[in-house]
């Protein structure tokens, strides 16, 4: 009696079950030290200090009400007021508590938009490789996700393909940067070109393209490379955010949702908003995270555990043979298979104890993503296992 | 641009937001102690001091992963062990933690149950008056609440004509007891024979009727008066269970639901939920907030306050001249509005600097929903007001 729609999420559901299982029976088998688990996107860093020390605080000084109790739908006011002032601190933008949405994590964030802007039939653009779910997420409103192939040269979005699957169906374009699975930033040239186009077809069809930028890994990226922040570039934006990985939080499940100031019908976008956290059962982000994010708003994660493990992990794997675009962002390493089929190496991998999320679940097969939020010494130990792995190919 | 479902829910979502505007210029123009705001369902009494002690045991003996990390999609296993656990010992059940999924709240956990169960044009049977969210969480999956008329005279569902609106479309019942906004408690008459019509019918249509049991007031039971628990008396039943109330922690969205051992495709509908958790964007139910249900699994609030404001209002308002059936749980009191039009005695009321919930909001016009989870004070200061209001009709 399990309803239709939900009823084929099961069987894919027991597909990643069963991966999960092989892990497991793996580690029986070889012992923990002894199996490399990169399928993960669990945050290995933890929390900054200052997070206990701000939870510790706010019991101390306030009353249970004003921190247990229920907040405005869209979020404490004056959390959202310093949120709003360090964004345009950080990024020039002129934002106050109107633009900002407190939400339960990126993905509440990002089901909230679809019930408020999809239409049945509606079609909703995004770039391969993705993060699955987003399937599901525009499907629980009746839209529909058009995937646009991958970029394989740098992984930078495919815009004239782009382009050419824009039509009157379309009601927004999803992006994700710094990307899962690729590691990959978005310059700001492709942020330019991207805004064009869509100006140009919401000229041409005469209604709104939103643009949803998905930045849960906005704060992981190296270098000191820029991601460029997308309501700079076009009015109607919608800004996913997540402390999830920046903190280290995503089992408190805490973000917000920024809308545009110029995004035509702003103020009743917003209350649409605000109703849907509601009506889809959230009511309001959990009310003692949202005075925490308060308290550590100019906290971040250190990243310099994960940035050690971008430069071994690459280095080592092209070292042996691989191919790889070097990630910018994120705590993802997206590896091409030696062989087109990614199922097929990841089956092979396993051999020795190497464990990847084949491109597949990506819609991006002939690759496989490698997660490096993992202890520095399992990298280290995995690499006699990757070398054995490339000399089966190479 | 906003969705077409969504568009009318914000012209509503504007009247309660005029309620609380006009709500807070009577404040602005009497003073706050000379304002009687009985409208809002916000817990008044605090949280137990084991909740914070609990926070801080948590964060000073638990790494950060553990506290703040992702947990299963169902929540922390250990957690739900403990809750199977109580509820065995308290309600001679016979739970494990695969009949428990923690939920961002009550709210989101009958959004999974009907994104699990409703197809398009499904059926839920529920009893005025109700919460009227009940429309928008079935709406969101396709569904549609038919609702049975009040039986004024205790506020026990109206059977007769339950019986006669069950039909091959109903997929679900949905009961509220104690109840918002009566603060009746259904007897274990009723459930008997509430459930053996439902067997009846199931017998009948070939196929499972679930009753779900939203029970966010369990614990608020007056006088000792026993509350069913549901798995006991149905097979295909789910409780959807919250800590908003039971301790006073509305603001951080924890709860769980139970999934009875006896359902039909028990385990496919438990996996079911746990994707739908996922899928609508919660993943997880609030980390640190699991722990914290684990360590206090025995706690509960004080509700010596809700009681002395339940008697004080109920002897008081009676004594006027008011009718009303006394509430034996939640913090709610249903009262008849001494005029058919209950919106025009919220009016009246507001003269007298009186706010109420117009029983139209619950799906059931003539009566008014009074919240006493207030200050005592407030409620003694307002009795000249309601003397005063009883004395336009009396």
């Amino acid at each position: 009696m399990v309803s239709k729609k939900i009823q084929d999420l099961i069987s894919s559901n027991s597909t990643i079950r069963e991966m999960f299982e092989e892990g497991k029976k793996l580690v029986s088998i070889y012992g923990k030290e002894n199996v490399y688990d990169f399928s993960l996107g669990n945050p290995s860093v933890p929390a900054p200090d200052s997070i206990n020390q701000a939870i510790l605080d706010i019991i101390s000084n306030k009353s249970f009400l004003e921190v247990h109790g229920y907040t405005n739908n869209a979020g404490i006011e004056e959390v959202r007021e310093t949120i709003s002032n360090s964004l345009n601190n950080k990024y020039k933008t002129n934002f106050s508590k109107d633009n900002i949405i407190m939400v339960v994590g990126a993905a509440s964030g990002l089901n909230i938009i679809f019930k408020t802007i999809l239409d049945d039939e509606d079609e909703v653009i995004t770039f391969a490789p993705y993060f699955m779910e987003y399937n599901h997420y525009v499907a629980n409103y009746g839209g529909k996700i058009v995937s646009i192939s991958p970029n394989t040269n740098d992984f930078q979005p495919n815009l004239e393909e782009f382009k050419s699957k824009l039509s009157s169906k379309t009601k927004a374009v999803l992006i994700n940067t710094p990307n899962n699975p690729t590691g990959v930033i978005y310059s700001e040239a492709t942020i330019k070109s991207m805004t064009k186009i869509l100006k140009d077809k919401e000229k041409e069809f005469g209604h709104e393209i939103y643009l949803i930028s998905d930045e849960p890994y906005r704060e992981l990226a190296y270098d000191n490379i820029d991601v460029p922040y997308i309501t700079k570039y076009y009015k109607n934006t919608f800004i996913v955010y997540s402390y999830s990985k920046s903190l280290s939080l995503p089992g408190e499940r805490i973000g917000y949702v920024v809308v545009s100031n110029e995004m035509k019908d702003n103020k009743d976008i917003f209350t649409a908003l605000t109703i849907a956290n509601r009506i889809i059962g959230s009511v309001n982000a959990p009310s003692l995270m949202q005075l925490v994010i308060q308290k550590c708003i100019n906290e971040k994660v250190d990243l310099t555990t994960y940035n050690l493990n971008r430069n071994l992990l690459y280095d080592s794997l092209v070292e042996y043979g691989f191919e790889c675009v070097k990630p910018q962002g994120a705590f993802y390493l997206f590896l091409k298979s030696p062989i087109p089929n990614d199922k097929e190496f990841c089956q092979k991998a396993k051999e020795f104890n190497l464990l990847f999320v084949p491109g597949s679940s990506f819609n991006c097969p002939g690759y496989v993503r490698i997660s490096y939020c993992v202890d520095t010494n399992m990298i280290q130990r995995s690499l006699q296992a990757f070398k054995k792995l490339a000399e089966v190919y190479f």
